[in-house]
């Protein structure tokens, strides 16, 4: 008998369901994605729509998770399903509930991971958690961090998400929502966040605040000679930045430098807050290698009291883009095993 | 039989020994106490008075042991000697040493459990920690933290000093260190920290940083007219500042205002981290009641993602001033017996 677990990521657009296995490698992906109910699409949202929305999105889900079961089960029949991890906005693990996420469909407070296992009663582990966490879970279930007991995970994306492991536990907080290290404040009364709050870290340092300096240095030095000052705000990536960076665009480099200069800082906080092994960086902006580790990690270390120097790894994730959202929520199936279960697994 | 634990304090000047029921009273306390060995009476330090200066302390410690011990076995034959707990420094909870302790004469890493275990190999847990990790703990095994898994202790005093509880553990992360908010950044360039650095949460809102927040206040109102204004500053304490508050006195309320401020700001930084169920504050500064909670509270709520508004509690510390030292060293044996036996003690 092997043990798989289902993973799924919900998506803003679309929802990813995969079949994973104990060493990470996804063995069914469902293709194209499910789509994500589209709050767009719904204006007039009350309650009974939002219900009505629900029920025919976790009857698709369904539908699909079975598919997907019954696929690997084709392939070998003494598969067995060990449990489905859920990764989604505004995910509370305590709960199993999604609670009032921006960017869904859906009013108030749905009982997410009960209406899924509703449905598979003989699923044992049904586990929900934002997608931050679930990298986090990743991470050291399969990735660069097996073995490590205190790790920050920080992904860089259109936002700045966190995951955090103290002791070998993700950290859920009180309520199930710790871990938005993305909205600390970075600079006292600085950039608007897209929360409505003013100076988060996530305003300076995801792939949109590092578009956002790089407008603000093409301001400042008036560089019409810059590659990036060609590009209209709308059409700025971090890629963009990159790319211009590798043709010694010294806009572009001083936007990597600038914005390591502030994550580092920020890093350093962490640190002396958690005292983790490691901090991994994923997503685009980390994607830019020593032109945002370098500078990342020497800010650190100046910040740093003297008995953390030179401690703390700032590590590329070694989770992939396209496979982290299914396979990190899988990781939750297994970390709900080695809790209920002290032997380890492998 | 009835269990107790050795709680031992070293301070920078003294020592504090006491023996401690699983109800966190005090049942017996050397007084006075021990002298701790002075760094400014022994001005040429060298590896060999390092450690003729540990060998003598140890000694005395034992010494002070075996008499609290004794002593408390005269009261009551049955008592048995849980273990011992010690608050000291630069203390690795992992190692059982204190490492490269600023305020103590002692060079380098000093295996400082090892030593007193030595002494006292019948007694099982012998572990030690820094006083604002103990009292986290002292809070949580006697204080308004029972049955918490999720909270955070900050203490006001010369510095400022933090105790972080995830999933119902310390977090002392990778390398026994972590829970240092004190010297996050605050005021990005701001206040020269004790410790090199600029701006940290300690320089502002520690009793130190309040004392610095009333003269930077009346050089920046010129207020000769304030109470304040009469007392030097090498003489202006927190508890100055608090009668002077009390008295109506402005500048003493604004600075209360500002320091509230800021803390709230950094606390709701705490909450993004770690979502606690309550943050405790302890010391001089958290004894000015309602004039520091108030603003730290509203700034704190002010600077919250949504998420997190009105869930989370700022609670003064139910340790006391006079016993926190003997009684949060000794909630470390507590809690060793408890992560060695699942089953509750009480």
């Amino acid at each position: 008998m092997r043990q798989v677990a289902i993973g799924i990521d919900i998506g803003g657009t679309n929802t990813a369901i995969g079949v994973v296995d104990l060493e990470g490698n996804i063995l069914y992906e469902k293709k194209p994605q499910l789509p994500t109910p589209q709050k767009r699409e719904n204006p007039n949202m009350t309650v009974a729509v939002s219900d009505e929305l629900i029920e025919k999105y976790i009857a698709s889900l369904t539908a699909e998770i079975k598919t997907a079961i019954e696929t690997i089960k084709q392939i070998n029949a003494e598969i067995e399903v060990a449990g489905i991890g859920i990764g989604a906005p505004n995910a509370n693990y305590y709960s199993g509930t999604i609670e009032n996420a921006a960017n869904l469909p859906f009013v108030g407070v749905i009982n997410f991971t009960e209406l899924i296992h509703k449905n598979f009663p003989g699923i044992k582990h049904v586990k929900l958690t934002n997608d931050a966490n679930a990298a986090a879970l990743g991470e050291m279930i399969y990735g660069g961090a097996k073995g490590m007991k205190n790790f920050v995970m920080i992904t860089l994306g259109t936002g700045l998400g966190s995951g955090i492991i103290t002791n070998g536990d993700l950290v859920y907080g009180a309520d199930g929502f710790a871990g938005e290290v993305g909205h600390t404040t970075l600079v006292p009364e600085g950039r608007l966040c897209g929360c409505g709050g003013y100076g988060h870290l996530e305003a300076y340092c995801s792939a949109t605040g590092i578009k956002r300096t790089v407008f603000e240095l093409l301001a400042q030095y008036n560089a019409t000679e810059s590659q990036l000052a060609k590009v209209p705000y709308s059409e700025m990536t971090a890629k963009i930045v990159y790319d211009a960076a590798q043709n010694g665009d010294l806009i572009a480099k001083e936007v990597f430098k600038k914005t390591g200069e502030l994550l580092g800082r920020s890093l350093a906080d962490t640190v002396h807050y958690l005292s983790p092994e490691a901090i991994f960086l994923f997503g685009g902006a980390a994607a830019a290698g020593d032109y945002i580790f370098k500078p990342t990690k020497e800010s650190m270390e100046k910040h740093l009291l003297p008995t953390f120097r030179n401690k703390v790894k700032i590590l590329p994730s070694k989770m992939k883009e396209g496979s982290v959202a299914i396979v990190g929520a899988s990781a939750l199936v297994w970390k709900e095993i080695e809790k209920s279960n002290p032997i380890p697994l492998s």
